[in-house]
């Protein structure tokens, strides 16, 4: 490379026709049809023929941006761009180009050409950081986050938790896009390796529509945990059964829906809980319900702040199974924990944001991400841009050009200031 | 028939071994088998060859307690013991044999075995009331009321709305019990034949168990009125929606649960009301509900009561469509007015009860019998039994010796004291 200049200068910015460009390039690999009409959907489940096929296609972009390229044995598509230093650990960005069944355009994908297009702009310019710049696809994030748990050393060493749905091995599929079980293990990578990493998003919500501002500096990807309530009262005759003689599941389980609701609305803190799946038996019009079964899922950034709820929760299950009389047993069935922000990558996001004049506010992911188990073992930030009408996993998720734009350059601000402080 | 007396001994007596001798033989045809074991349950719906065999055996046991039996053309099975005064229409008493899949052997089967063994009694005793006494077994009481409707002048015309869930259309389904639907109209019958018309049921609720009564005065058969409401909210991802921002229809739909059970629970009176059936979508533990749909069953003695709840539901329903940010929908799928039991019959049981020495109380029956229907044309009157745990519509169904013979005791009575009165 000749004419390497040492700094970005603060002016740079990004191509948003092309990001835009390759944006809808890629949308139509997957792209859901419609009756005819082609919509805006995409449908690109993780190693499936049209994941390995935009894989190929962002394999080729990152060459085009002067990346050399690596397939790690857990399948990551990494993307690298030579720093000036080569004593330092990679600066790091990136996203995921699987999706659920249907999904909207801009889901993964937009982390993923975002990090390509700054690596171009960059390039173009003949500016070099001072640490090598990554780029990371990673493997399946929308089932088993298993590129980012491999890359943490996360993974459970029993192939089988990670069989497909079709019944597919988890060999096999790694094998299609390029990795190779058996060697999982050496894709596992330390924050000396991976000295930061932030991922830009669409923020799959509607706080940044709704606040009208044009960045969200993420402060953390929430911990979850979920619960499958199971509620037993006693099946009788709608009509021959008086009120109180019922033991009625269906009224019990109402009282938990808003139970939860309560403790979610009420309670001081941005903690979401919803009880999303709800099935009544025997379900007939005439019969009073005897058993439903419920789930809870409930999101905060603090895990102090989730027990706490989840001891209120249950101090209202016992109450309404007392009141109702009937029986309600809970279980957990998933816990992850939260995972915070770095403070010094947020002030950096919050410090490009101010330069280049953009809105902004801050906010927690209350979706999951690979970036929540990169986090795990390195220093780490998002930066989401607005969802119209806060829809996502939809074919009518939405982020305008202007919006993907200024994402992008957040991103390249805010690694070009990084450089400087870690 | 020689040497008859012109009044019951007010201490005649049914004979208590035979009636439940009876019953258990009854209950023998379309019993079900559960695993090798033979459970108490009986499945026998109308029209099938478990329907028929029974019809086939009463009919013969009403010849022989001394009736003429005849069926009509809608496969009412009528047995008919004579009374001393050509000129009176008939006093009647009857029920049903046909059931629901899984049914116990008391509901319907103790109302036309009463009524043999007391037309039995009657005949072994040389004794004739001054009116013809009729036991009529209807048909299809637990589907279509098709045998009690036809009574009534009430079928539609259309046959096709008598199918069966199997496709047999009802013609050949008449047809296999003896009955004949070009000739329907003619089972229409009036007052005038049919002065009175009293049941003997098993409660199917709990009311007499709890309350320590021997014996059911019904005030009539509740009204009946069902509703099916949809609500629509919006999808959304159950991490990224922040509380404020969601339609949730779950969240309406557990405020209707509660409305219901608060209007049925905390409004002056004996109406029931349950939301037996509720489903959700898209159902899943991390998206919000988007749209729900449920039954509402509504049941009271007063029409004007019923009109009363309604209207109060009606406002609660725009309370919390209003609060949830969700439209809700609802129409009317089924209303059935409710029939009052004639004053002097309710008497007349009452003090058979009372000669009786048997304990009482007034009820409404809140399921619907044949009776509901015939009181449309005639006056009528029910008299209930215990059952076991307020069980009914299963094999657990249970109707003690003793109650069955007191319940019959009391039909015995009721007809005679009846035979001066009407």
């Amino acid at each position: 490379m000749s004419n390497i200049q040492t700094t970005a200068p603060p002016h740079c910015t990004i191509n948003g026709d092309r990001l835009n460009q390759k944006l809808a390039e890629l949308a139509q690999i997957g792209a859901l049809d419609d009756g005819g009409i082609k919509s805006s959907g995409v449908s690109r489940l993780a190693f499936t023929p049209a994941d390995c096929q935009a894989r190929q296609q962002v394999q080729v972009w990152m060459q085009a941006a002067g990346m050399t390229v690596r397939i790690d044995a857990a399948g990551n598509l990494i993307g690298r761009y030579p720093g000036r230093n080569a004593q330092l650990g990679a600066l790091a960005t990136g996203s995921h180009l699987d999706t659920v069944p249907v999904a909207g355009r801009y889901d993964g994908a937009l982390g993923i050409l975002a990090g390509i297009e700054v690596v171009q702009t960059l390039h173009e310019q003949h500016v070099q950081l001072q640490h090598p710049l990554e780029v990371i696809v990673f493997t399946d994030e929308e089932t088993t986050l298993l590129g980012s748990k491999a890359m943490a050393g996360e993974l459970i060493s029993d192939p089988d938790a990670y069989q497909r749905n079709d019944s597919t091995d988890i060999q096999t599929c790694l094998a299609t896009i390029g990795g190779n079980w058996a060697e999982i293990g050496t894709a596992q990578r330390t924050a000396e390796e991976l000295v930061a990493f932030v991922e830009l998003h669409v923020e799959q919500g509607g706080v940044l529509e709704q606040a009208q501002r044009q960045i969200g500096v993420v402060q953390g990807v929430v911990g979850q945990q979920r619960f499958r309530v199971k509620i037993t009262g006693c099946p009788n005759h709608a009509g021959t059964t008086p009120m109180h003689l019922r033991q009625d599941a269906l009224v019990a389980a109402a009282q938990v829906v808003l139970a939860v609701q309560r403790l979610a609305t009420e309670t001081p803190g941005e903690q979401v809980a919803t009880v999303g799946s709800l099935t009544v038996a025997p379900n007939a019009v005439n019969i009073v319900p005897s058993d439903v079964v419920l789930t809870i899922d409930l999101r905060d950034l603090s895990q102090v702040h989730l027990q706490g709820l989840i001891v209120a929760l249950e101090g209202e299950l016992g109450a309404i199974a007392a009141q109702t009389q009937t029986q309600i047993e809970w279980a957990e069935t998933l816990q992850i924990a939260p995972t915070l922000s770095t403070p010094l990558i947020m002030e950096a996001i919050t410090a490009a944001c101010d330069a280049l004049g953009y809105s902004h506010l801050q906010l927690p992911s209350r979706a999951g991400h690979d970036t929540q188990v990169i986090g795990r073992f390195t220093q780490m930030g998002m930066i989401f841009v607005p969802s119209r009408g806060g829809i996502s996993h939809a074919a009518a998720e939405y982020t305008s050009p202007e919006q993907c734009a200024q994402g992008a350059n957040v991103l390249l601000q805010t690694l070009w200031r990084l450089d400087g402080l870690v």
